[in-house]
């Protein structure tokens, strides 16, 4: 192996950046030359490649987002594009792909080491997590505080008046962020998708708080559960108070990555090019206990990461 | 005077705590016994009053929100209403009342002190920075800091798609924040109540940005000027390209204060029972120039404070 | 199992609030009396305890420190002043322990369960990430990120002159903090008391990436290791440029706790509790590959947790 | 005119790059050539300067430091090296200079004026707050935020142990840092430089206030009055509990800038392009009551700017 190729797909997370600079300067001291694909795979397609050194990757691990830029590349379903895009990455002499990003992505790059025969190694990068068989992906952490930080903010104008406050957050089909962001905020409620919402119950559990003497109220609703202004008009009537509305939107993919995706980022991006190495293909960093360890992404991408629908009874037995 | 009360009216705002803790301790330091009037005039209304110590003040300048909590009070525009607040403040022997909060509350301060004849002084306490006749109001600084950083998450994820983000942000009637985020995080469009917006001009000016090679697409929009949703809707179909939304809602009241707002809180505080002392009523406490002074209310409240349009003119040129 | 006590003890760290929260929520909802216990062992001596309600952890999990307060307490060495402390544990009729604290207070702690057999469980927090057997401590996400956060704003200003700085960072005995917060920043030298330094050496390496053309220096020493004035000294006339200094000091144990020092906090929390409830004692609650499990106190005590040194090679490769 | 020049000299602070970036879009808007000197007065005595563009300045003004890098340049108090520095600036056809920096780098700016006769307009740039007749400089807001954040996080564990903290922070010559973040953070003492030390009355009065029932102390030491290292040795007998020392260093220039002095930086960069314009010469663009003036540099050398002692009598008064 002597050249190798790192392409980020998707929706960005937060550690992409740092997970590129391990992949450039580990594979450079392992005595690889690397690249960068630029957009995703639709860079890949349009053979945006160019080399990456010590110093390209220099001052980008606390950055947000990607310096190589994503898109998002429905066309990558076909087999035929696929084609392509392995083709390019032959006539690139490229013989070795990291991949980060999320299922989508996983799931092409699966194809290009399976189908294609791209010796292929995924990072998971989304802060979904979502991933199965890895404790975390890339983003997910940094996410989290933001939420956190957001939802924090809102507590102390909470407890300033008579209100409910609903906050939509991201995770698309997983309630992870929105579980989590409530049970270390306190929320008197988390809406998740994992889970059947019951308007009813939930109007009633709330005035219940508030008779008993609490002043904060504060709903957590996973983007794929229901927006804030539907749990907004189905409580507004049951509850009698009125309700104000947050919905974070894309600043939770973005922020400076914390310790922990920065960590997770470094040694993932390492074990990449490791993994490269040692020739493996159609595998996934994962970390799993502490350790960060391959696993093959077509049992990766047999089924969603569940919730443990722990955290979510926790939530409910502390608030 | 011996006696003083304060209470913190209308929508609550980052400072206010420095506020009541400089009320409450330098009215003591003063020789005057000092109370806390809960929930604002509704408070004032039920006598919900509890003497202040130097002691119950402690470790609340770092803190959102306001200790003595807030509402909203419309039955206040009654003239009998505020003949009974006054009645609950003689009955409890105060002859001083400081009220911080925004125009609303501001205009129930000055019908206390002129119709009512309550010495009465009021402090600016809004993140709308609309109160006039000071530089400004306590809860500013901290809201567009907030706002600043939620906007630099969305420009990390801005640069890696090709996407319109528009942000909604606060400010009822006024652009003022708006404006000052926009122009300090170099956003390509800011749409103010001020202005009227012609989504016809303002998409083609963005077209051509992008043409041009901008890769950045943040659209900030004043919550008076039009919704999030509003601004989608219109530029969507001329652009071409999907826009996102992000509504931050009441993060922008909450958060520790900056340094700034403890410290125009602390000064204010102290400004204010000054004032009491020295025998002014109805008055306000203003920045003026770096220089704390005393302004009538009813000057303060014949017009809402004007957008400086020469900063929307200067977030044009530079981004 | 009808009463159970908690307390703090020991150097404080971000999550102990979110850990207090837990043991009392949930010891209360399992139908027990919990009580706090102030100024850690040596308030167990005064008998300084207080029953807890759920109301009285509402609004503490986002705080750092502890709201019991924490003090050292060399005394509890002696065999007497633990047979002391269980003394007064029976006659308050407290059948259960929790004990949050790093190495000396969970040494304690294994004492008052095997030698006063008092039913004790352990928490580990501290930030220092020196308690084997467990991948986390309370506190030291919450550490890491500030940590990360100073030295990130020194990277601001280090790319601005020629100089190196030299930065102090907490961990006693251990070298973790320095090292990944100095692996996640990219810092150019990293100095742990798990490693002995050699300052010419040092000072070359330093020299030669100055020739190189980076422009940056920053050196993270561990307190174990040296003093960021000793190294400044052995660096200066080696490397014939300027240092400068910064020694966070304590404001590494303070600080909002992140979500994971949260979460951990809570999980562990509960954790405890169960293990009282199903009449374990002398063991700590431990994470373990993303799961919380018991582990015994005496096994863990035998030995400090050892640093990754991969994780200190890893810093070296990609920095 | 047509050909401007922009440096950064001595100290960075926060918001140098807002002011780089307003300088040279403005100035390119107004139809002017605008270069960029690297590394202050030293790089323009290397010729070290190259042309700006709208691009090159996209995305700096979140950054802290100064993307023109700085130094300090003793030799320019000489009369021929200032001589010289005209002549590189005259040969490049430059007619126009724009200095950001403290006393110093200001102090040079005049003398280019005046005896080397290059128009030139300064603004104020240092963390110091001590350029006399304006009422801020670029910095000042971010510095005091980072330390106001610092001394929050020590409260967090000093409420939970029985000890002094001692926080030694910047401002050269001036205890204006020291005097606001000690004063918006109610810290129990405050030492300047403006005014003498009694370390027994201060340690008497720390006694006095812990048998009082206070348990946080929190002392903020200027720079220039003394090292934390000297107050700790002077107080620790006199109180006789163990102090801890927080030395923040040069974390203090750095950080993202603050929204405040990114608005200030944006305008002064405006302004000093204007003034250029208008043919204004040896003046330094100033913020007066709200508003940007300019006054002449000759007049602001004069003196250093006080330190308003009303606000370190306000601190005492409130803590």
């Amino acid at each position: 192996m002597k050249k190798i190729a790192i392409v980020t797909s998707g929706g960005d997370a937060p550690g992409m950046n740092a997970a590129i600079r391990a992949v450039v300067r580990y594979g450079i001291k392992k005595g690889l030359e690397v690249y960068g694909i630029k957009r995703g795979y639709a860079g890949l397609l349009d053979e945006d490649i160019e080399r990456m050194t010590f110093a390209s990757v220099g001052g980008i691990m606390e950055r947000g987002g990607t310096i190589l830029r994503s898109s998002r590349c429905p066309e990558f379903v076909r087999k035929e594009t696929r084609a392509e895009a392995a083709e390019v990455l032959r006539r690139n002499g490229i013989d070795g792909l990291v991949v980060i990003g999320g299922e989508g992505s996983l799931n092409g790059a699966m194809f290009l080491g399976q189908e294609q025969k791209i010796p292929v190694v995924g990072i998971p990068g989304t802060i979904d997590n979502d991933i199965s068989m890895t404790d975390m992906s890339l983003g997910v952490d940094t996410c989290l505080n933001t939420v956190v930080d957001a939802i924090q903010k809102l507590k102390d104008t909470a407890t300033s008046h008579e209100r409910a406050f609903i906050i939509e957050v991201m995770g698309r089909t997983s309630g992870y962020i929105a579980t989590v962001s409530g049970l270390v905020t306190g929320a008197e409620a988390i809406i998740v998708p994992e889970l059947p919402v019951n308007y009813e119950e939930l109007g009633n559990k709330l005035l219940e708080e508030r008779e008993r003497g609490k002043i904060n109220c504060i709903v957590v609703v996973a983007e794929g559960a229901a927006s804030a202004y539907t749990v907004a008009r189905h409580l507004e009537y049951r509850i009698g108070y009125e309700t104000r509305i947050t919905i974070l939107g894309h600043i939770q993919r973005g922020g400076s990555p914390t310790s922990f995706d920065r960590l997770l980022a470094s040694r993932m991006g390492v074990a990449a090019v490791d993994a490269l190495l040692r020739g493996e293909t159609s595998v996934l960093t994962a970390l799993n206990g502490g350790k960060i360890v391959t696993v093959e992404l077509d049992e990766v991408l047999k089924e969603k990461k569940k919730l443990d629908m722990e955290l979510l009874n926790l939530a409910g037995l502390l608030s």
